[in-house]
């Protein structure tokens, strides 16, 4: 930590900064500098009691941490790159993986013909909402378990595998029996008891950042994963939100570099949420794609107007595959399959 | 709805349109701009499906609801203000109410000190975390149940009615037990499992808003509780999220007068959380009262520098008592007791 | 500076970081902590070149500056509160002032009739834009020269000094000839070369806050006046931009002890741009009256439906009178006249 | 513009609400719904007076545009792309473009030799900053005139033409007499009056986002441009201002497929001021190139941690070619050259 103390204040003052950082754990490293005093407190920041609170004292004018307080995702911990797996599946490697599927679990012919005419694109993972949060109590909250034995008959008649949100601690073991990959939401990106309920059912999990999440914060929640014995995670962008009204949310690309260089593990980009409308999908993706991400995850639909949910981020059957088509020379470009 | 169609689109495109308008139960209704033609679709937009997937379509340039989307939450519900009472502590009458108390409870004596404190110094009901939300799992996480019994220990002194925060849908009848009002923290905004988890209890909610919610999705969160037959909702403004760096959160005191607006129900103001800084939350208790909040949540330690959890933003017990002193005035200005 | 060296680096890395900070003019002094070296750099941060640059170095993590930027509009540079003071009035000493009058004026009887009322009313100084700066080219620019002669009239007639805006380089001398005070607008808050322009007019500048702009770059906006001489400033808040779309800005009152705590200079609050709706507009002025605020700037039409700019927040002349009484209790709680 | 009334409004609330639309120019046209009236005004809304006041009466709960605001700068008004040409240099056609150079002149050396590295790495105009926009006053303003000549003397050296930025109204024809395209920061982005004169100048104009500006405000700053008879308009992405600390700015590359769809005008990346880290310039350029931008902007510095401004975010000569050859594949994918 870094103290910077008020200019002007008493030796004694100080002292007592001194004193009270001694009593908390670390060994206070004066300097004094032109126009202030600096004190570094030396110390492992993750194991003490928080120095922040110093700045409560009249003296201190600022407290500034140095240590990054996250360790098993940090690229530090470990490296190389990290895959994660789910069914044969992986993540993270030379191939470049699509997941796609409809926002909502609206019926067995709905999810069959998706299914099948994603992976006829090329899509290798099947998404679909069979619990979905929704803003108001008085909109579809999804099928329940009757959607994920819809996702589960969809696995068994396509082969791919099934990404699918958990909303509820108590949900977690009905969920991790049928999906493959169990996502947490970004309005559950800082619901802990939900991220180590997710983690200890020991399937893979795709976190999305929260709408307003600095990426510290995301990195801490992946924490939470690791923490509880899972490696198996796979960060998702799925925008966050701004003052800008156009679009839904703001698609953050940054990520990209910014994850592949803080942590060791996959990165997942959502254009459908994080757009919000079906026509900027197609360009987010070829970005995505050119900047290292490791897959997609795409809201498809047959028919967005009637959708239960979202509609305006869906894209067509058709317009999937023209996608698939038009993403393929940036995944060649980007040294993928 | 109000649809607005591209310029210079078909007939028939029109009549697509307007087909599927009618399909999804609206009646359509068309008005011929100078530059647009805009369809108004009539219908109950709560219970229909929802319009807004038409703007996929490429014939339609914006699709725009009207009504709100709130119901009992609403003042149209309910025209008078309501109140919420917990044992025999009116929220949103005649008199002003102040929660005070710890960010975390630590132990017995930090607990006790403080609510005797407090309570001497004129707060009316006593908070402080039993359980905590932590950015980093490496961090205190609350002392759980025995976290809870001390709060009871310290009501049973005291008198003061106790509000805590629920993480998780599996404490709730647990906090329920000993707390007299729930408190739903930022990160759990729109957990909306865990709101209908806490409605059911059948304790008053203070439900925070989210770090970045807009009035619409607090509302509709709010509709959450009284949907599952609860009234008994607080609305508990603490900031929110923004590109300023001087505070930890911006507080927002517009929402006093818009909430008193759009709602019925009682407004409580945290300027500990919703500053971030100890040295902010006197006069951002001023504003809140002139502005016609019912009550404040304030953060109290008896040394916030050895505090446990957010430190910066608890302040003593001293500089508690001063802010009371203070702030009557305004109380007096404001009409109340 | 404090410079947080990478884990892990060589000796000869370190040595150049060193060897770099002292070629940079800064006397380097080390710290080795347990999972990091950090190293402060001594020296006055605000004449030496700047040291951020470091941080493009592959051995360097971060580089956090320690100073404050400001000097001249900084407490520390005047412990005391200074005043402003236009044709005998004077902004932040016991008197509350009000600022009021229309968005843009329109005509001698639009301006007239608002001047007299607010006067009646108990306002102290009056407001009208000349020069308007419009987010479309084709939405109604201001009266110019005509504007501000229409200005003088009302003052001759009423006796109440003038704020206006000054959108241009070159108009400084011709809105200085007529305005008592300058208004520096949101979007020029950033426009150095007009801060300049304006500093040198003589004249005191009510300098508005940007849209996005963080408390520091609004003090080192303010720093540009003093710092060409000209110590008449004026510090107005006037709502930044976030993702709320309820309001049209959220007006930050959190700014008031925070600039009451960093600088010297006296605080003024416009709560018609700061929420963009007229019915906000009275509450917004309670809670800055309360929270120490010198003074308020509302907006004011005689027929708002029918204002050729902004009409959605500007209170009538019987809403202006009404506000006035209503905020009256509290400007006597906060110890003001 | 649609005007909503709230519910339960007596016939002669209605009927005002009517009048007033009439006599502002429009023609009323009434839906009765289920919940509530709506009211939609047919007229020409960039002509009439600005219903959006009508919001101010009790009886209306909302009023919303429903026309575009801008003109000129619209796909609908220019089917076609547009280009820009500077000295030969063509931006927006089949070629894509790279203008590079540093964020300041310093020196002749420093300016040359980044001249000549650019250019032989393959970048096609050359930028730096002679008028300088500083957060503080204390800091390096550029070298003014002389930064200019420097400018022009590597122009002749290498051929490459000159983008650099234009400050001051007064400084537009001195500064047009050396710049083959003129750029106008994100702090002047809505300067309205800097934007006239730039546009007078006849030289290109290279419009940067405004820090917190929303698609709507930069198309329209646009227009500004082209509403004086400039058709050289380049919007230039650079990052808007967030809650995110851990990058400058976040770059939007939405922007690309936005303004490809909504103008005709050419998009320009800017991706040093987009993150203010020099590490994830190249990984942006990568996403920028795929997602169809047809110019990036990078600052290129021959020592980076020497610079006299933005240090941070400059990459060096050597970086700079790597970043060259790596984006080359994701040309050639686009259908660039």
């Amino acid at each position: 930590m870094i103290i910077v103390l008020k200019p002007g204040i008493t030796k004694k003052e100080e002292t007592a900064v001194l004193r009270e950082i001694r009593k908390l754990g670390y060994t206070p490293h004066v300097m004094r500098g032109v126009a202030r005093t600096v004190v570094g407190a030396i110390g492992d920041e993750r194991t003490h009691a928080n120095l922040e609170s110093l700045s409560t004292w009249a003296q201190v004018e600022s407290v500034t941490p140095i240590q990054k307080r996250y360790k098993l995702v940090s690229r530090e911990a470990h490296p190389s790159d990290s895959t994660v797996t789910a069914r044969k599946v992986v993540i993270g490697g030379k191939k470049f993986q699509v997941m796609a599927g409809p926002c909502s679990v609206e019926s067995e012919d709905q999810l069959l013909r998706t299914a099948v005419a994603v992976r006829e694109a090329g899509a290798t993972i099947l998404r679909g909402g069979a619990f979905k949060p929704r803003t108001s109590p008085y909109e579809f909250q999804g099928l329940g378990e009757k959607g994920l034995k819809l996702l589960a008959k969809a696995r068994k008649e396509t082969g791919l595998p099934i990404v699918t949100e958990l909303l509820s601690e108590n949900h977690a073991d009905l969920v991790a029996e049928y999906a493959d990959i169990l996502q947490i939401g970004t309005r559950n990106a800082q619901n802990f008891q939900l991220l180590i309920a997710a983690a200890k059912t020991g399937k893979p999990v795709l976190l999305k950042r929260g709408m307003s999440m600095r990426m510290e914060e995301w990195l801490l929640a992946g924490e939470y994963i690791l923490a509880n014995n899972n490696p198996g995670l796979l960060f998702c962008e799925r925008g966050v939100r701004t003052f800008e009204n156009y679009t839904r949310n703001l698609l953050d690309l940054s990520v990209i570099p910014i994850l592949k260089s803080e942590t060791h593990l996959p990165v997942v980009i959502d254009p459908s949420q994080g757009t919000g409308k079906a026509a900027l999908v197609t360009a987010m993706c070829k970005g995505a794609v050119a900047m290292g991400a490791d897959a997609l995850i795409i809201e498809v639909h047959p028919n967005p107007a009637e959708a239960w949910s979202d509609g305006a981020q869906q894209v067509t059957l058709d317009g999937f595959k023209k996608l698939m088509q038009e993403i393929r020379p940036f995944i060649a470009a980007a040294g993928r399959e």
